[in-house]
């Protein structure tokens, strides 16, 4: 498999991804050729709530980092469901706005079914979009399941958009994006409400212990459909980046993520292998007595243990 | 170990429901010993986006299924943050309107860190008062990461509840919990908009695929704090309950979710005896050349996957 990646080759980029999509021994073959040309993009993760904003910040950004003369590869993982299979309107909106620009490549992945394996190809999708030399990639995914964690463990930088909708941050405490973010971008602060929000989030970032080797993530307020405060999440991105940079974060955490990676790689094989045809029956065919409590699950689970291990 | 479970002896079932949080060899010989008594008690998962009135619609369910003399147990799955730490207001306050009857028995699970553990956490201590006794066992989760999923996977009837706010509708397609519901609660419908979102929601639902052997999810109107639509809650709970029994669903949806749940037992085991010192003290010395381009990830995860089998 001969792929030749570089940013004025849209197409070959584009093929490259869809290998990635497929998830079998091809996509591994070209992840295998791919690693050592990936590592010089600049990662960014942005996620939040659905309608906060996520699709038209991201837009925003590119356009602002396309006007510093860097080039962005963004990757849009959109959860849509099975009731509507496509994907979803955003994005085609954008793609007409910015897509067309040489220096910026879009690509969106929809889930259709499991999410789980969808993260995975959208980080080998990333690394297609760093090998192929983007200065920048950006990894797009809506904040309501595992998907962002996935993907803020694959960012250097991750943003996390919220609207100063009554208690949007406190919903963001609970979904756990407080943890994730580095950055916070507090969106549409043109609505009503968006001092108070502003310093509830803010007093909910005071609580958390910090000292002057940790990371105290700023808030950002934009509006990003008229284009404003933009500039200020680029220097906000500059800024955590030589953050990272100065206290040798980078590569560390770099390597914390990596660890993360190939340990999903290593069980994602073992599961292949475990779950053979052979096992797979041996459990179907046990479940009934399990159910009516004829049979211990854990007994069941250990059976299936020993037949592992003994092969 | 002894543990002598029934439903007049809380101070027991906490105890066992404690065992099971500490989640080593000695919870998984208390579910050992369980597993026979585990199977009467009808599951219902409850689950929904924040705010949505999850705790009040627990609440006022359960004091109707003490007014037709069921006993019920509860667990109620609160993500928390790190920050914060404790367990959500709601509970406190609801321990003391429902938790002092003897035929109810509520614990509240904090996530504390790792959300994977605690929803088999959750589903053991659904087990514990399975066992004990109860004829109705809640299981209460909020509806942001992958819990909601695992929540549904452990209920023999999941309910969505939703509130009419705009938009909620398709933020919960988007978040999949339309396909993981068999009934839908609107909840707060003395709200503004309530109509719209009963007809928005209708169109959702019409959009799934179904014919007459296929269940289709009824949508429930309530004022959950007004105690207004909660014998329909009921009543919808006991529809669903018979169309189950009646299509021979019931002990079939229960292998299906048993096979699932298995599967995951086995994996948690396997990944224990795969992580050992040895090959983590491996991966962890190879990181920085896999992040600097000079070892593959994917040739390090076979060496580590050949290590394992090889043992």
């Amino acid at each position: 498999m001969k792929i030749n990646l570089n940013t004025s080759n849209k197409r070959e980029t584009a093929r490259a991804i869809s290998i990635v999509e497929e998830n079998n021994s091809r996509s591994a073959e070209l992840m295998k050729n791919l690693f050592s040309k990936v590592g010089s993009a600049y990662r960014v993760g942005i996620t939040g709530p659905p309608g906060a904003g996520k699709s038209t910040v991201t837009n925003q950004l590119t356009k602002y980092l396309r006007s510093q003369n860097k080039t962005v590869g963004i990757i849009a993982v959109d959860p849509t469901s099975p009731f509507t299979g496509g994907a979803l309107l955003g994005d085609r909106v954008r793609m007409s706005e910015i897509g067309n620009d040489p220096g910026v490549f879009i690509r969106s992945m929809a889930t259709r079914g499991s999410l789980g394996g969808l993260s995975k190809k959208a980080i080998e999708a990333g690394d297609v979009l760093d090998a192929a030399g983007y200065d920048f990639v950006i990894l797009e995914t809506v904040g309501v399941g595992q998907s962002e964690l996935d993907i803020a463990n694959a960012a250097d930088t991750t943003m996390v958009i919220l609207v100063p909708e009554s208690g949007d941050a406190v919903q963001a405490m609970k979904a756990g994006l407080m943890e994730i973010a580095d950055i916070f971008v507090l969106n549409k602060t043109d609505r009503p409400g968006s001092e108070q929000a502003f310093a509830a989030l803010k007093t909910i970032l005071m609580m958390k212990a910090h000292d002057e080797n940790s990371w105290m993530p700023g808030i950002i307020k934009t509006v990003a459909s008229e284009n404003k405060g933009i500039a200020e999440v680029y220097d906000e991105i500059i800024r955590h980046k030589s953050f990272l940079e100065q206290k040798n974060l980078f590569l560390h955490n770099r390597e914390v993520r990596t660890r993360t990676r190939i340990k999903q790689i290593v069980e994602e094989k073992l599961k292949a292998e475990l779950w053979n045809d052979s096992r797979e029956k041996s459990l179907n065919s046990s479940l009934e007595k399990v159910v009516l409590g004829n049979l211990s699950p854990y007994h069941l689970a250990e059976e299936i243990l020993n037949s592992f291990r003994s092969h």
